[in-house]
């Protein structure tokens, strides 16, 4: 019998979206950051749920402050990398019944302190109950808006395009995991000022480019040494430690001096760095340094 | 130190809501059986999460294909009781890495089947790992649309209307619980035949009922003896089962004749029963009968 660690996560999602009804209005389905929903006028509906277990992706001793935070933002993030912004969060989370009643009132403040700062109300949600020993898990769906012929997909990258990012890669564990601004301004400008192609970091940029360039049907090549490398980062981190949240963004090569230079005016504070670029070679190997689930 | 299991859940939600920013645009917020979103103009957009946890919602041995079923129709329940239609879903599951391929294969084909019958499609999700002797979360967010005007929130019954129900009750562990059909026609039928207030019945009549009148700044009273009673379901079971997943709709007595007559000729297999009404007594004690969560 075949158990779900025998294969991965990207295998299990082909294998489930198989079997579902379309609908034409779902313009963006399962597969990119969000889903887009075209309702036939107004700005686009954006789609998106993201959980976080304990015991995966937070430790029990964390702060819920932080784990609230990390909730709302990982969506936030998702938002971003579409060129969008969050709208309402419904917010589910399953908690064992020895909980202290303020560990799950902290949990609540980092979620709202999120969403003041990347937007969006609490729409609604669900306390429920896990049998003893069990994980909590808190799982967030949001909305989100993108005005109509902006939203940036992971499958409109060219061969040719350069690769870059935002920020710093690697090292996250030591905290960032847990306390990342999502690049909601800066998902913005990539998508105004013609990114073609968008995700964001959350498996590490060795597992997430390979993503990114076989949904837009391309290779990859990558430039080591000039990945942005969080301090005390390897190249080896950068690429496979995962739980950045930067963004991953594709460029045309003949924007990219002046699409520099203009971020350098508008994001003092964030660096925008080419790493690689799309290619024409599809069948390279899949180099897959990054986190995956299950496995 | 407190534990949840010293509140209860009602209680809970109270205080982890009261942090949180508002925004004009959700009409309709926390407490309700979805969150209504105005974006200005057009139908107005249903938000509503819901989760099933091993253990809790279902056995570990339940027919996978009937819990998927399970996780679409309760979201799709509470659209039918805001009087709407769902548009789009997005499933996160946690699952152990132990369980068989198959096993989440089958949960998916029932999601697929429920979403074949209620309408809405897949748009997105996520499947997470959940460390050994966890339990599977299955946590399902959907949107959908009502007309203006047409939403039926619980808040707006008034002393003197008659509390009515869909259906049979009591004795939903013996399979309706898995498989019960949402009431999304009769749904629109009432909200468009003037229901006052609606809500869906998950936690029994006698934990719902309460919740329903306290909402509209109503009491309450029932007959027991026209409690319409699934097969070898006692009075108690019918107030206190809970998991019905029928209508409890409030209406203006004076209709009440009318309605019934029209509704036995729209729906002649699915009944719609009188069980008490709204009063203007609301220093009622809670009979509190149905089931909570954490408790």
């Amino acid at each position: 019998m075949k158990k779900l660690s025998d294969i991965g996560e990207d295998e299990l999602i082909v294998r489930l979206v198989a079997g579902f009804a379309v609908d034409d209005k779902l313009v963006v389905g399962p597969g990119d950051d969000c889903a887009v929903w075209d309702d036939g006028d107004g700005p686009l509906l954006l789609l998106k749920t993201d959980a976080i277990v304990e015991g995966i992706h937070f430790l029990s001793a964390a702060d819920p402050l932080a784990v609230g935070w990390k909730a709302i933002a990982r969506v936030a993030s998702d938002m971003a990398a579409m060129g969008g912004m969050p709208e309402t969060y419904l917010v589910t989370v399953a908690l064992r019944a020895d909980l202290a009643v303020s560990w799950v009132e902290r949990l609540y403040a980092g979620m709202a302190r999120a969403m003041r700062e990347c937007g969006g109300v609490l729409a609604g949600g669900e306390t429920t109950a896990v049998p003893p020993g069990s994980a909590v898990v808190i799982s967030v769906a949001a909305t989100g808006q993108v005005a109509r012929g902006m939203p940036v997909l992971r499958s409109t990258g060219r061969p040719g395009d350069i690769v870059a990012v935002t920020g710093e890669l690697g090292g996250s564990i030591a905290g960032k995991h847990l306390n990342f601004t999502p690049r909601l301004a800066a998902g913005r400008w990539l998508a105004l000022h013609g990114a073609t192609a968008m995700m964001d970091l959350s498996d590490g940029l060795g597992r997430d480019l390979p993503r990114l360039a076989a949904a837009s049907g391309c290779g990859w090549e990558i430039d080591e040494a000039s990945l942005p490398r969080s301090a005390g980062s390897s190249v080896a981190g950068a690429l496979g430690d995962g739980e950045d949240y930067e963004l991953l963004v594709t460029l045309a090569p003949e924007d990219l001096e002046m699409l520099l230079a203009k971020w350098a005016a508008d994001f003092p504070d964030l660096r925008l760095t080419a790493v690689g670029r799309l290619t024409a070679e599809v069948d390279q190997a899949d180099r897959a340094t990054g986190w995956e689930h299950f496995r």
